[in-house]
């Protein structure tokens, strides 16, 4: 007999197929659905259709929009001389919720990565240097994850980007905030002392 | 600005109100799904939509099914002299992969809890004591969580069944299969001191 019936056992698949999500978090998802009060479930349906049919690809900077551009694209509140490089939208999510950044992005869609067969030529940089050209851009701030292939992309990005004439920097790595240097890796702490800033007396 | 569009807004919304869903897992899942192939969100809010409209309790164990009685309940295979007392449904997934029982079940969809306003006549109580009226059970096995509102029904159970003449029994509480003595809490070392078998010589 099977475990459970087939309505029951597709939507454990489905979820089961989401990143992060367990068998057991599947079918905890599942349950729960199935015995609350039907707007929830349908609630979700339909929002998670309408959103995949809404929304697509800026057609400037590669962020998620339901137009053609992304509301940091189209908005006239933003630095529009800055271009800060990005890995996936979602990382715009988290800068824009720290407040600490005014003015546009670029979203690559990865990074390079050999292993996974990603070369230059699967990102979105070249439209990065497209907009460098049509767009009265000063400053291009690298802000990729700090992981060999986030390293490696950089890298490539500012070995490109010399004879662009514009200012390239890149974000810090050192201590995040609350950490604690007993506790800190080699790598993490060998970036830190790199990249140390002195101190005006 | 708002940080995302309405459609975004409103998946990451839906999946944040789900069991063991953080806002950030909200995001991750929200920006999976914007991003992969349309056949996954599309078959992911299929599946919740058909799911919720198929499915509903079971007339007999308030199991879940798509017919008037669950798979357990129609089956011929089943020892139908015995039921397994569960807290709610997803309890019969975890027994049934164990492949340590083969009777039937009967779903309480809760436990007694005074502080939330839960007693006995809001559970299935009064229909598992029909049941024993009208079907020919020999046995009821109590299998609740090992919580205090689990252990209260346990014992109201236990009571009230005292005079319909069936064996009465509850599942083993003692060391989980694995685990080390020394890192046991007391109530668990103690329930399994209480609940020593004897060995034969």
């Amino acid at each position: 007999m099977p475990l459970y019936q087939d309505a029951i056992g597709e939507m454990v698949d489905a979820f089961a197929r989401l990143p992060g999500i367990s068998r057991r978090g599947a079918e905890r998802l599942t349950y729960h659905l199935l015995q609350a009060p039907p707007e929830v479930a349908d609630g979700l349906a339909r929002a998670i259709h309408d959103g995949r049919h809404s929304i697509h690809y800026c057609q400037r900077c590669f962020n998620l929009t339901d137009e053609d551009l992304c509301p940091i694209c189209r908005s006239n509140r933003r630095d529009k001389t800055r271009i800060c490089v990005v890995e996936e939208a979602r990382d715009i999510l988290a800068i824009e919720a720290s407040g600490s950044y005014k003015g546009l992005y670029h979203v690559l869609g990865g990074t390079i990565s050999p292993m996974d067969g990603i070369g230059p030529d699967d990102l979105h940089i070249a439209a990065l240097f497209a907009r460098l050209e049509t767009e009265p851009i000063e400053e291009v701030i690298i802000a990729l994850n700090a992981s060999v292939e986030g390293e490696a992309t950089t890298l490539y990005l500012i070995s490109h980007l010399r004879d662009k004439n514009v200012r390239v920097s890149r974000i810090a790595q050192g201590l995040s905030a609350g950490s604690d240097i007993k506790y800190a890796d080699h790598m993490t702490l060998s970036r830190a002392f790199d990249g140390r800033t002195e101190i005006q007396p």
